[in-house]
């Protein structure tokens, strides 16, 4: 029996808020900082290790946090959303995503269909289009090959899949498994996609429409436009574009399209790029083998998620720290920094995973909570961030505690040898140096040089940023978030926070606009 | 003359504490609502206008702002720093990125020279080099024309002319005034610059490498990078690179450069897109006459910010009202969020700009403060990040304050009209309704659905983002951020907080570690 209960009313959490907080620059200093780096490592998949030294916690603190991750459930909490429970209540409806790249625990009915075998249908459904593509024999209407791919949606249907795109392209060029490039419209502002159709030659594209619901208002429009820009071309849209959406949404038997592959409701925008709202782009882009290595990498990473000891399981111990330095020692924001250039829009995703899943202020039950939830997440890749924000973040007067990642090797391979070192050992050495200035400082007379240190960070360490890798990545932040949202007691699967917006932009359209919504429309020409 | 005091000694800070907070929601709702919008609005260059109807201000608070702004002696430290005095005190430098776009004040002679003159010599200087490229005066040695520009450089000397690049790129080709493709190599990740070499034609490109100081280790591996690339193409690298440094640099007369470009030490990284180091790339990119409206638009900016009523005066107006909200409000983070897709990496530079200037500890004189200076930066183009994170905005458990921007009219000016509206239309909607859910809210029974509203944003409205009113948009924020600096008593134009990493790394690089740096070094195989 698993209960629902707020997080300050757990005695466990009571008991955390009295345990001594670590002196993080003292623990990290010398023999006890070397011993660190050694001991608060946890294994990953796709042979990668979460480790957090550097994090201001201690055994004690790990066994506070351990009866917290008892008293709140979580592995059973887990354990009933990967069996088919309704974890999303608001919206009452189950949260299948893991359910995407494999079967952790009983099989899961839902309308009638055993959901694992309708998301393995729809993959080898999309798998097979992308490969008829590849092999010449879906074409265009010349008949010739189709040699990009362009996705149209937003939000969980544009960030997701791009971020991951961005990840392997370098690795599927290096790889020779690039079979077509891919570019996304995303934005209702018209010159995203005039951008994007000016850059690609629309004759020999493929367009993949993502709506769950088929009526996401910036992305028919966005149809609309590559549907004008194809007429303009003189060719017929029906030949050029797919769908993805769900099997009950008016694009699901559209004669509209080549082909429609299906998700459902119970997987979240935002949640979505293990299924066909990912997988289809990525397989017409790197091939379906590159997608099913990247499932097998996020399904190994579930495993791991599955484990009772905090000690032993990577997302639950990193949700547990976060809540810690959230609700205990009152750090509002997160910074996740990859030394991974292939990674530039990976924070961007992160951003919308954990802030719209955890951006709650009322709990599962909708009463309103009296602590905190989700911070600010935001990040760019090391080294350039270390020319930019990393100031604040050294010496500024708030502490935001970081999520390093970082790869022994570069994807490409190719380097260079500058003052004895290459560019990817001096990528792998900032990131070590800044985890210890982070945590160490620096005294320093000059008060302005001076760094006071006790800034706390983890790393995720991989050998390289394949497909894999990608996978066990983004299933460690899908579960860590899953794992806050349990301890914060809210519906992490929801995003009733976006819709008030929507409701009074069709207002100011419909023109049924007064006071200051009417003095904004005029001064904005609408 | 002018008196540096911490912001908390100020009698007119102590009063701002005891102005009645305004209760947003109600101020903006009906009548007083659409009496703000058409009040609480400034003038701008380039036909903008700084509408600040949604923040927690009225005229109590204003009339107190504009008290501290005078005993904070805001016009006269601007003054001081145009006119030349030693405003960077932690690094003995005048601050003078203004001088690049304009004479606001007297004439500023320093080592012998007169600074205004000099930048004027090396606008004329790089106008006219970038003139020769596009008139195929200058050639590679096969005679033929360069058709791609590749910026190498970091942090300051990439991601403001980056984000201008970016800002500006379909305008140009709208406005056939796009000369040559820009590109960007800035992380010492080798696969950043593998993969833009590979996009690239290296034999019709021409590369500017940028770093004042001609030491910043990851360009000039960067560099190495693409020499090795030019060579193992058969090409001569001197023939295909420009250098844009101080003339004390090692680069500055090197015959492994085309031309060199200068700028100086009283022009700090983060605020150099103004100068040679953006101006040799965007020239070259869009021709020199866009640059010179670019200039004009930043040089109308910043005379407005000269303005000693701080209603006349939008930068002055929007640092103190953000200094409000970060010191008496207590709000951590602001987002920024351009309705336009060509801002998109707008907040990124932004971030550099606020946080690397403002994250300190300590004030001019370095001794801590005690109080909190500048706050986490973020964001991402509306209508994207409502698809996103805009669910922590409307309900998280903190308040972020937002800073909009928007323009009545598009780029490219290609649109399609869905549901009787065009996506411009649709996205200046958003935008609009966007401020009023946030100000106003919405009571709902289901507390899920409930918003509080009160939350606060500004807006920056224009009619196309073209060069000049780009121009003005970046002084805007390099000024607000400089006020800022002044009223946080802080040194806005050192960043000593980036020097503990660099050491740490060489160290690393040396394998002269030992403790926790030395584990973090294996496990990252260096």
């Amino acid at each position: 029996m698993v209960n629902w209960n707020n997080l300050d009313t757990l005695a466990s959490f009571q008991t955390l808020t009295n345990v001594k907080e670590v002196d993080l620059k003292a623990a990290m200093t010398g023999e006890s900082g070397a011993d660190r780096v050694k001991r608060y490592s946890v294994p990953m998949a796709a042979g990668m290790a979460f480790n957090y030294a550097a994090k201001k916690v201690d055994d004690d603190v790990l066994e506070a946090l351990a009866k917290l991750a008892e008293e709140a459930q979580l592995a059973e909490k887990y354990k009933e959303l990967y069996n088919g429970a309704v974890i999303n209540t608001g919206e009452k409806r189950l949260v299948l995503h893991q359910l995407t790249r494999g079967q952790l625990g009983e099989k899961v009915v839902a309308d009638g269909v055993d959901k694992r075998e309708f998301y393995v249908e729809q993959q080898k459904k999309f798998s097979e289009f992308a490969e008829k593509v590849h092999a010449g024999e879906i074409v265009n209407a010349a008949g010739e090959k189709f040699t990009t791919v362009v996705q149209i949606g937003i939000g969980g249907s544009d960030l997701g899949p791009r971020a991951m795109y961005l990840a392997l392209e370098n690795w599927a060029k290096k790889n020779d498994t690039l079979k077509m490039e891919a570019k996304f419209i995303s934005n209702v502002d018209p010159d995203d996609a005039a951008a994007v159709l000016n850059s690609v030659d629309v004759a020999h594209s493929i367009f993949v429409l993502v709506s769950k619901s088929g009526t996401t208002l910036e992305t028919l429009t966005n149809e609309s436009f590559v549907k004008d820009a194809l007429k303009n071309a003189g060719l017929d849209p029906a030949k050029h574009m797919i769908a993805v959406t769900s099997e009950t949404s008016p694009l699901a038997k559209s004669a509209d399209y080549l082909a429609a592959f299906f998700m459902d409701d119970y997987i979240g925008g935002r949640f979505s790029s293990t299924s066909a709202v990912g997988g289809a782009v990525l397989s017409l882009a790197f091939g379906p083998d590159v997608f099913a290595q990247f499932l097998e990498g996020a399904a190994e990473e579930d495993k791991l998620s599955m484990n009772e000891n905090i000690l032993e399981n990577p997302e639950m111990l990193d949700a547990l720290i976060g809540v810690y330095e959230r609700n205990i020692l009152g750090y509002q924001a997160t910074a996740v920094l990859p030394y991974s250039q292939a990674l530039s829009r990976f924070p961007a995703h992160l951003q919308q995973l954990d802030m719209e899943s955890n951006g709650k202020s009322v709990n599962r039950f909708g009463e309103p909570v009296n602590y905190v939830t989700g911070p600010v997440i935001f990040g760019e890749p090391g080294t350039n961030g270390q020319h930019s924000f990393y100031q604040l973040l050294h010496q500024g007067t708030n502490i935001v505690p970081l999520q390093f990642v970082g790869f022994k090797n570069s994807q490409i391979g190719t380097d260079v040898v500058i003052e004895d070192s290459t560019s990817q050992q001096k990528l792998c050495a900032n990131v070590a140096a800044q985890i210890v200035a982070f945590a160490c400082g620096k005294e320093d007379e000059n008060s302005n040089k001076n760094f006071e240190g006790g800034r706390p960070s983890s790393i995720i360490i991989g050998d390289q940023l394949d497909p894999k890798a990608l996978g066990a990545l983004l299933a460690h932040f899908e579960n860590k978030i899953m794992f806050q949202g349990f301890l914060w007691n809210v519906n992490s699967f929801d995003q009733e926070g976006v819709q008030l917006g929507k409701v009074l932009a069709k207002r100011v359209l419909a023109h049924d606009t007064d006071g200051a919504l009417k003095e904004y429309s005029d001064l904005l020409n609408i």
